[in-house]
C-alpha cells in the first residue's frame, strides 16, 4: 500500500509561493494534537520522498523525526549526510522497480510524501490511499499537491472527521 | 452575502478536460437527494453567473431551471432567449459595482456560479461563503474552482458533513 497523508490548502496547495509553509499551523492547536499523523506513521512502514522534501526537512535544522526507513527519490544526489547513512536511502529509477525493490526489503506500506513525488506516483496509478486535512485557507498560488493525469482516477470516501473544529480530514482509497 | 455552492474533484476540478460534468454523478443517488441544494437555493434571491455557464445551462436543453433571476455576467451578449426576459439579466462593468447594483434591486443574498466568475468574485475577496461538494475522484485536468490570487484568503470552516457515504461537503466562511 503506498499512502499519501498531507496538509492542504482549500485551493489544493501543499506550500505557498515562497515555500512557506506556516499557515499549515494557522488554526489553533493548544494540546498541541497529532491530528491522526502518529497514528498513521505507526502504520507506515518506510517513507519514499523526492531530494526537494528531504531538503525541506534537513533545513528544518532538528533531530532527523523518521524512525523508519526513508528513501530519496534522486537521480543527481550521490550521498546523504554520514550520520544518516543508516535511515536514508537514495534511490533512482522507475517508480515501479524501486517499489517492488522497497517491498522486496519487507517494507509493505509505504508514506509517499512531495508534491511532485506525490504526482509522478498517481501518474502512474501507483497510490492506494490518500490522507488531506485541509486548511481553511485560499493561498491562491504556490506548489500544488495535484498535477495533471492521463486519465480519471476513481477513489471511494474511506472516512471523513473535522479536527481541531476546522480541518477535514479525509482518507481516500483507490477503487481498481 | 456572496455565497458559492459546487461540486469539485478530489484536484479541484469544475467540469473534466473535455468540459464533461458526469463523474459529478458517479456516485450512485437512488433516493435522487438533492444534498442540501434545495436547501442552499432557498436562502438565495439570485444568481450571478458567467456566459459559459449560462450557455451551459442553455444546452442542457431542459425548461429553465431556476426561480430566482440570474444575472449574467458578459460585456458582448446583447439578449436573451425571449421567452426569458423577466428573468435572465445581462450585467457588465465592475464586478463590485454590479453587486451594489443588485442588492440595491432587493437582492441580497447572491449565488455566484461558474468557475471564471466564481475566481473574478475571490480575486477582488468579494465571496463570503464558499461550499464545496467533493466527488471522490482525480480528474487531472480540466476547468479548476480556483486561481490566481494576489493574497492569502483566511477561512473558516462552518460546517462538514458526509452525503451518501462517499461525498464529503464542506462550507467555509471568509475570516474579515
Amino acid at each position: 500500500m503506498n499512502k499519501v497523508y498531507i496538509g492542504v490548502s482549500i485551493d489544493g496547495y501543499i506550500a505557498d509561493r515562497n515555500g512557506g509553509l506556516k499557515w499549515l499551523e494557522q488554526v489553533p492547536n493548544p494540546e498541541n494534537e497529532s491530528m491522526g499523523y502518529e497514528e498513521f506513521m505507526s502504520g507506515i512502514d518506510a517513507l519514499i520522498m523526492g531530494r526537494n522534501t528531504f531538503e525541506t526537512v534537513l533545513a528544518f535544522g532538528v533531530d532527523w523525526p523518521y524512525s523508519k526507513p526513508v528513501f530519496v527519490l534522486s537521480s543527481t544526489m550521490q550521498a546523504v549526510p554520514t550520520e544518516l547513512n543508516n535511515c536514508v536511502f537514495i534511490v533512482n529509477g522507475k517508480l515501479e522497480s524501486i517499489v517492488d525493490e522497497i517491498h522486496s526489503k519487507g517494507y509493505r506500506n509505504l508514506y509517499i510524501d512531495g508534491g511532485r513525488t506525490i504526482q509522478s506516483f498517481l501518474n502512474e496509478d501507483l497510490i492506494d490511499e490518500i490522507t488531506t486535512s485541509t486548511i481553511p485557507i485560499l493561498l491562491g498560488g504556490g506548489s500544488p499537491l495535484f498535477g495533471d493525469l492521463t486519465k480519471h482516477l476513481e477513489f471511494k470516501l474511506a472516512s471523513s472527521t473535522i479536527l481541531l473544529n476546522q480541518i477535514v480530514q479525509s482518507t481516500y482509497q483507490r477503487v481498481r
